[in-house]
C-alpha cells in the first residue's frame, strides 16, 4: 500500500471540471432523509421525480417476451423504434419527424451531455432549470448563460425577456443553444401557444438551436402539449423518453428527434455514442416499440393517469395558497414549485434564510423531504423549493381511478383510499411554515 | 429555412476534438458489406466482435421475471448486483473486491470513457490495442502514448519494454493510466503469472494506475485467466460486464471493480455517471444478478463455450499458418490477429500495400469482412488485421456441444454441423492471399 492514491487525496489527479461535483443539494436532503428514515422517524418522499405509475402493462409484457434480444443494435437505435418515435411525434406533436432523424440513448439526460458535449456554443438556460443541465455544461466546460424568469410569468420566460438578453449579447451569432424544458421540471408550467410562436421567431432570427425538453409533454393535465417544433421545426431538437409518461424511469430510455437539416450533429453524437454507450439495451429497445406504437390501452393509462395527477396537484395548491404559500398551479407533470416568500419574515425569525436551510429545517421536523431552489439554479437566499407529488402507491391509484368513468371527476374519498400522504405532505408544510 | 444550419455544414459549430471522428476503418467495411450483400454477394461476418452464443437461459429467465422494475437505481449500481459482482471477482480471481468498491455502468465502454474524463492523466496503450481506447482519449483530448508490442512477443507488452518506454518519460511520476486488456481483443493473447508480477512490481514503482480490461477473461479457454489485480491490488481497476463471457452485449452491463482506495476516483466516476447516463436499467441489473452469480448452470455454459471456441481457434490457426500467414494461437476469446507480411510481395505486386486496402480487397473478392490492423493502432501500412471467428450459430453449437462429454474433444464432424461458415472463411482468406 505504497501508493500515492492509498495515502490520502491530497494528490490524486482528477479533472478541475470534475471535482467537487456530487456534492448538490438533492444528495445532502437525500442522506438526511436515510439518517431520520433510520432514527425512526416518517418521510414523505417528495424530492425524487419519479412518476409513481407503473410500466403500462402491455409495454413489460413486450419486454419479456424480447429478453432474449442479445445482439448490439445500431448506434442511433432500433429500426422499429425509431420509427415508432417519428410516429408518436407525428401524431402527438403534429411534426413531421422522419425515422432517419431520430436519436435513440440510455435517457434523455445521456443524450443532453453528449449534444453539450459535441455542440460548441454556449448553453442559455432560462432559470429555474432542471438539476442536470448546468452540470453538464460545467463539466464539459461550456459557457452557461441563465435567464432569470419570475413567479409572475409562471416561471416562464416570456419573448420579450428573451429578446432583451439577446440584446446584451455582443455577438449576434455566437453559436448558442436554448433549453425550453415544459411543462416544467422543477414547477410544471407550460407555454402558450402563442409564446411558442414568438420564441420560434426569435430564435429563427437569431439563429438558435432550441433542445426542447418535452419529457412531460405527455402529463399535461388536459392532453394539450404543444411543441415548439411545430413553429421552428428547422432549429429545435424534441427531447423525450419512457422516463415519465410511460413510468419507466429505471429502463433509461431517452430520444431526441432532430431536424431535417441537422445531420451534422446527429452524427456527430452518434460517432461519441459508438465511443461511449454503444447502443441502448437491446430488449428494453425492443419494448419501448410498443410503447411509442401507443395506443388505446397506452391511451386509457395516460387518461388515468393525468386525471390523478390533476386532481392531486387541484387539492395540493389549494392548501399551500390557504397557507401563504406562493405556489403556481402546474399545467402538467407531478411537480409544485412553493414560494415561501409571504413568510419570509418568520422564517428569518426562525434562522432560515436560504432554501437549503429551508428544506433541511422542513425535513427534521416534519419528516417532508423536498428539494431547495438553489438546486434549480435560483439564487441561494430565494425561499423557493420544488415539490414531487409522487409519495402515492401508483398501481393501486390506477386501479382505483380505471373504475370511475373519465368524463367524472374523481371523488374526495380518492385521496383517502390511495393518497393520503400527499394531503398530509402539504398540510405538514403548510402547519410547519406558519408556525 | 433561413437558418444558417440548415444551408451547408460549411458554418457547423462542432468540438474540434469530435469533428470528423465516426468514419473509422470499421464503419467502412460494414458499409462496403452491405453494398455487397445487397448484390447478393454471400459475406462471411469475421468483423463485428460479437459472442456467437446465446445468453444462459437462465438468465433470461431472470430478466423476465424483472420486466416489472422501473425505479431509478442507484447511481453506482443496485446493491445485490455490486455484491454478485464482488462475489463473481473473489472467486473467480482470488481478488479480495467488496461490493462498495464496484460501480455498474452500460458497458465497461463507457465506464472507460468516465475514467479517461475525469482522471486527469495520459494513456498508456500497448499496441494493436481494442478501438475505442484511443479515439475516448482523443475526444476529452488527453495524451495517448502507445507503447508497440510485437508479433515475437505474441502482441504483448513484456516487463522490459514498459521499463524502457518508463525510461523516456522525463517526468517520473506524471499521471498515467496504463490500459492491459487479456485475453487480449484483437489478439486472443493473455499474460503469463510470471509477467503479470513483473509488470506489478513496475507499475507500482511507478504509481501508474493500471486498467485492466479483462471483458474476455471468463473466455480463457482453459478457464485459467488471471487477473494482475492480484499481485498489483492497490492500482489495478479490473473492468469487466456481461458482453463477452455471457453473450449479452446488447444488454450493455460493464463492471468496475476499484482498489479499495480508490473512492475519489470512483466517486468522481458516479459523480459523472449521476449527470450522464444516471444508472443501468433496472431490469438489466436484477438478471445480471443472476448472470454474476454463476453456478452450475453457468460453468456448463462457459466450459461448453471455451471447448467450442478453442476447437475453431486451433483448427483456424492451422489453415492460416498452412497458407504462411503468420498468427499467434490465442489463449482466449474469439479473435485471431493474421500478419500477412510473409506475403507482402505477393500482395504489393497485386497494388495492396495497407491494412485499409487488404480488408477491403479480400471483402471485394472473397466475401469475407475482417477489420484492418489500422483500427487498432498499428501502422497503416502493416498488413495485418483481425478476424472474428464468431460468424456460427452459437446456440446449435451449445446444443451440440452439450451431446458430448466435456472431458471429450470435439469430433472433426462437429464443423460440418454447426461451424462450416468459420472454416470456409479461413480456407477463403488462405486462398486469396495466396493467389
Amino acid at each position: 500500500m505504497d501508493n500515492r492514491h492509498a495515502k490520502n487525496n491530497k494528490h490524486i489527479s482528477l479533472n478541475l471540471n470534475v471535482r467537487g461535483i456530487g456534492q448538490s443539494p438533492t444528495l445532502a436532503i437525500n442522506e438526511l432523509s436515510k439518517k431520520l428514515s433510520a432514527k425512526g422517524m416518517t418521510i414523505y418522499r417528495m424530492g425524487l421525480g419519479q412518476s409513481p405509475f407503473p410500466v403500462p402493462n402491455p409495454v413489460v409484457e413486450s419486454l419479456k417476451m424480447h429478453a432474449h434480444e442479445k445482439d448490439y443494435l445500431n448506434v442511433k437505435g432500433l429500426e422499429s423504434l425509431r420509427q415508432a418515435v417519428a410516429h408518436f411525434h407525428r401524431q402527438k406533436d403534429n411534426v413531421d419527424i422522419k425515422p432517419g432523424n431520430v436519436l435513440i440513448g440510455p435517457g434523455s439526460k445521456e443524450l443532453m451531455f453528449i449534444l453539450q458535449l459535441v455542440y460548441y456554443g454556449d448553453l442559455l438556460l432560462p432559470t429555474p432549470s432542471w438539476v442536470s443541465y448546468a452540470p453538464q455544461a460545467k463539466i464539459i466546460g461550456r459557457n452557461i448563460k441563465s435567464i432569470p424568469t419570475t413567479f409572475e410569468n409562471k416561471w416562464r420566460i416570456t419573448p420579450k425577456e428573451l429578446t432583451e438578453f439577446l440584446k446584451t449579447e455582443n455577438d449576434q451569432f455566437r453559436p448558442r443553444l436554448l433549453i425550453l424544458n415544459y411543462p416544467s421540471n422543477p414547477d410544471g408550467g407550460t407555454y402558450s401557444e402563442d409564446d411558442l410562436k414568438k420564441i420560434a421567431n426569435i430564435a429563427r432570427k437569431h439563429e438558435l438551436i432550441i433542445l426542447s425538453d418535452e419529457i412531460y409533454g405527455q402529463l399535461h393535465f388536459r392532453g394539450k402539449h404543444v411543441s415548439i417544433a411545430r413553429f421552428y421545426p428547422e432549429g429545435t431538437i424534441i427531447s423525450s423518453g419512457l422516463s415519465k409518461w410511460c413510468g419507466a424511469g429505471g429502463w433509461r430510455l431517452g430520444t431526441f428527434a432532430f431536424p431535417p437539416n441537422f445531420d451534422w450533429l446527429m452524427n456527430a453524437m452518434a460517432a461519441v455514442a459508438s465511443e461511449t454507450y454503444t447502443s441502448v439495451s437491446a430488449p428494453i429497445q425492443f419494448a419501448a416499440v410498443r410503447a411509442f406504437k401507443g395506443g388505446i390501452l397506452i391511451e386509457r393509462y395516460l387518461w388515468h393517469v393525468r386525471r390523478i395527477l390533476s386532481f392531486l396537484a387541484d387539492k395540493s395548491v389549494r392548501i399551500l395558497r390557504k397557507a401563504n404559500i406562493r405556489v403556481q398551479s402546474p399545467d402538467g407533470g407531478f411537480y409544485l414549485f412553493l414560494d415561501f416568500s409571504p413568510l419570509s419574515d418568520k422564517l428569518n425569525a426562525r434562522g432560515i434564510t436560504n432554501s437549503t436551510m429551508l428544506c433541511e429545517n422542513l425535513l427534521e421536523e416534519t419528516g417532508v423531504a423536498i428539494l431547495p431552489g438553489e438546486a434549480f439554479l435560483l439564487p441561494k437566499e430565494a425561499l423557493v423549493a420544488r415539490l414531487a407529488f409522487v409519495n402515492f402507491d401508483g398501481a393501486k391509484a390506477l386501479a382505483l381511478s380505471e373504475t370511475i368513468p373519465l368524463n367524472e371527476k374523481l371523488p374526495e374519498e380518492f385521496i383517502d383510499n390511495c393518497c393520503f400522504s400527499v394531503i398530509k405532505g402539504m398540510k405538514l408544510i403548510a402547519d410547519w411554515a406558519n408556525q
